[in-house]
């Protein structure tokens, strides 16, 4: 769990900024024997790129990895998988005129503070660039997790408040196409064109909007590690260390709060092949932090973009009252939450993949 | 982050299940120097046993902690310390006629999935019980943060979907005096009314209830390590990791979803004492997973509390369709997220003193 | 690899000082379904005790363990395994005079410019008495390795200059009884002799002894992780973690440096069953890190013990030269080295255990 | 601790095989602030490179760094420093003919047997070419122990049994600029000439020869964590993780076992500025696994080359016996513990950049 690492036995660490030459990730823990290219990687990073719509940022950033090592003959060997994606498109003049203001909703001011000193171009260290990397090594996750018929999938669930009806959750392969043909990711149609109307209002206003992602995975029973390894402590611990999350919450989430314990139990049963499942699934796929077997659901929230084209109040590093404008031809998403939806579905693989390895100790 | 450690430099590790001798915690990383005393720890401790009223649970746990290591005439010395608590009052005979009943929102049906073996004596290493142990790792914490004048503060925010109006943060000292002379940890003496008479309602019909908690902290900015450790990330791996609990959310949470940009970006101004500050704090008191400096606050979803007297549909351990009804005696909280107060304090505490920690390498 | 955790998937975190209450250890990753029972445990505490001869120390430690949790039904459940055992025979006054004088070859120099305090009653956490909470945890650790038919055994290879004829090391079961039976773990009962009488010797003369043991182990090939979990690498670590250790070698060891490759490179051949071996073991049984299937043998050299009975210059902490004589009726071993042989053999199979866990993830 | 990672708060994690596109390092937890060039980490790399003379390979292997991320404006920011080193005068061509051969004294055995794959071009990952990472990395480490005046020194101490007679270690720059001007990085100029003199037969002869190297530093006391993070078990594992190592001592190491007590006992004594001292340096630099000021001396033995121009007896893959020959052309070098030098520098930076951080943690 240390600063730039993540995962135990499958664990990644990433490195580099936005305006850097080049940023990535090292997968140590990666067993050997799983079929692996580079065109594997390329099409999950594809799915991250802005698209050619409105609803995302027009900048061009066309990723392509790089496999520096761990792959043999198509084949990973057990050595650590280190991944290379070039940043392009780099411009780092514009940020010249606002490196001395800190920035609202940003963190310039919170790594002067630690630090003392920051990369301010393009955020530098702090800038969503760095989940490009998470989607490389989640692509090999998938990779592994696909041998043992675990699915993961994201999507929108609500933007600005405009929530999705829930698609049925038991063919993840059909909600993620649904998904990836939305130019905005989300299942619903309905929902989709009315959150686009949405977006577009809110652009036009030099405005941005907020949004809640859901992940949902299929996966045997008895992953996860009581205590400090349960699954939702994990989930929950990797999703919120995206940029611009707010809020986590498994299965019935917050609205268990104002439910009563005869309505939440999920009551178990015996199913049509004579395994064990419960009834409802308000637990979200876990009890005691250890899969059950049934659906794991989870929500994330994220703020509304904190670059916007309004000017706002703020204070230089020098201490003077300032205002704050984004540079002319700036280029932001109005709503950052769509783009997550495959860094969600990434991080989710990187912990099950995680809990699938950890979960080969469990027994003599 | 092993299964059942904790932290990174301030690091814990726990043990110990419910109908054991003792459960207990191993804290490693503890700075020398600090005075330390077994009445820090049963003072807290004594804040997570059941009340005497009518909104906890009958049992009798009057933990007291034996210090066995790691202080010496009172103070710290560097050397591990390990805390160990007797389990009292304790009769696994009970447990007897349900051990081959799966339990509707308990974790024997995963624990057996996973290791083909389960201590079902009080629910064994999955019981809350576990948490005695983070109280009083917590009450470390807490002494070594409050060398730095950093406090935290947890307290009820709503139960049955009561919610409270939210205290005053800026006096911690005050809201915790008003929490825990409170019979359900509630500083709102109106809403804490309508809560217990909620309570035994549900606790009447044999039912149970949800609720939401509050945490709050003062500390310095700077706090928090970007990637993967930061502040709202670990916080939210901490609370998930807490039995009964379906999500976390930081500041504006899930709210900051239905929200704009321009309303959500806290502006930057300069304070009375000419330190930068912001003037609204929907971050919730971190920007890039590192502190401001502002309050932190974040809030935590407890279910209602699983084990209700109420007849529930079931299957036995050999997959028969049966009917569970708890044991005649059995003594349960009607709302487990009350006791959890002190549990979310300690908690943070642990987060805090770690985060104090590895700070400590930010700067040559 | 924190400062007092030692292992990865099996994990162990040990605690106590001297003459503290008790000393134990918690080991975080045992499977769940192995058989265990607080036999096996002391049994191998009894080994490490002071026997009643003149070759170790008269002190009367007679240790036994307490089994806190994660076994039930006399199976270990994937629980934590907390494990304590109580001091006894514990007499602090005697330290009183020294405890401002810089004990020669001691901690208490060290302990005090890094801590700024020392409990020195004892040697408090720097005293080999943790070695005991080793050794139980070493206990289980064994009975995990004996699922897979994997032995360790170590003994004394040299005391004083004087060195065996190395044991046939084809059946560790025999070498482990001449060790076990011999009062010095000397499986060379005509080495043994001469031993002896040299510590007999150096005893009278208020002196003490060095000594170098040997480890052996029985392994499949494949185990140890390229490139930082060589398993010499974590052999070398285990060993040098103990007190009063000042050298490592595997194999060949600094014998090697004054060989040609031709002599040194251990050619392969096929054995009866059709399997790979290599015709001679210089290596001593790993390759790039990881086991080869013959035997692994290592060997750890130990400085005479530092308590004597001699006079001896020193300072105070004050900063005054003194003379250090140890109190009247100190008891020491004359030679430590004797006393870690189980030591070394429950090194040895934390490092082998863990190394097979850690194997569980190498292919996919 | 796992398994292509070194080191807690100042970690690194390598990657890349001997004939991939390039090798390099990331290191996670360096602090910001520290002056850092391109420069200082090639001049440490062409320490590494094989010489211009008949002592090292004749490889062209002229390494040069690409500093990726985690440098701004010639200063450390805090965030992750990825280095990489591009492989250059690479042909797998000559690797083809043996490739189904096992190789005496290398790793393509252990590595099948682990991972069912190796790639087995130059050595793939087992290959000494991974070093070039550690030593890049060594040389931010160095930068960081410079800001606290800690020095570290390394140097040929025996080649085939030559010993050399010891430097004074008083001043470590004067001994550095000796081994560095050496063409054998041998500070004793009449052991060089003799040993130079060997390694010229063994080659005619197409034989190898081991060697001994010693380690020194000059650091502060309260360096080292009791108990698994003793300086010399760290320093251990460190050294044994590289490719030929067969053994580590510190201070009197091995010799220590043929001593009494009274001769080992390292006399307390105050120096002429008030300080405490030793009169003698037996233990190397540490007591209680904590530096106490003095010289941290330490040696390591290789093993001699295992690529010799000999015929060897080998089996096959499938079992065949066969004889192995190195193809035409191949190069290495004759006594493999000379180029250790510089790494043996870099690991033991890396190791006191680890404690220097991990000491901060010490007291309140």
């Amino acid at each position: 769990m240390a600063s730039n690492h993540f995962g135990q036995i499958f664990r990644i660490t990433t490195f580099g900024e936005s305006h850097g030459p080049a940023i990535g990730v090292v997968i140590d823990g990666c067993p050997a024997g799983i079929l692996l290219t580079k065109a594997d990687i390329d099409t999950e990073l594809s799915l991250r790129q802005p698209g050619g719509n409105p609803y995302t940022s027009p900048r061009s950033e066309k990723d392509e990895v790089d496999i520096l090592s761990g792959v043999f003959e198509s084949k990973t060997t057990g050595a650590p998988i280190a991944l290379l994606i070039h940043n392009r498109d780099v411009d780092s003049s514009k940020y010249e005129p606002i490196k001395e203001l800190l920035r609202p909703g940003h963190a310039n001011f919170t790594y002067l503070e630690k630090y003392g000193i920051f990369d301010y171009r393009g955020g530098g260290r702090s800038s969503a660039r760095e989940t490009a990397a998470r989607v490389a090594a989640g692509a090999v996750a998938k990779k592994l997790l696909a041998h043992y018929q675990i699915e993961v999938c994201a999507f929108v669930a609500a933007i600005g408040g405009i929530e999705i009806a829930e698609p049925n959750l038991s063919r993840l392969d059909t909600v993620r196409k649904k998904t990836f043909s939305s130019p905005i990711f989300c299942p619903d149609e309905t929902a989709a064109k009315a959150m686009m109307a949405a977006i577009e209002k809110a652009k036009n206003e030099g405005d941005s909007l907020g949004g809640v992602l859901q992940g949902v995975a299929h996966l045997p029973p008895g992953l996860g590690d009581p205590v400090y390894c349960k699954l939702e402590a994990l989930l929950a611990y990797a999703m919120l260390t995206l940029p611009a999350t707010k809020g986590f919450e498994i299965g019935s989430g917050f609205a268990a709060a104002r439910m009563k314990g005869s309505e939440h139990n999920d009551a178990f049963d015996i199913d049509d092949q004579g395994k064990v499942t419960t009834v409802t699934n308000f637990a979200g796929g876990t009890l005691g932090g250890i899969s059950t077997g049934l659906p794991l659901t989870f929500r994330v929230a994220f703020k509304p973009t904190s670059s916007i084209q309004k000017p706002q109040k703020t204070v230089s590093t020098q201490g003077e009252q300032k205002e704050f404008l984004l540079p002319e031809g700036s280029r932001h998403d109005p709503c950052v939450a769509i783009r997550a939806v495959p860094i969600i579905e990434a991080m989710t693989a990187l912990v099950l993949a995680d809990a699938l390895l950890m979960n080969r100790s469990a027994k003599v």
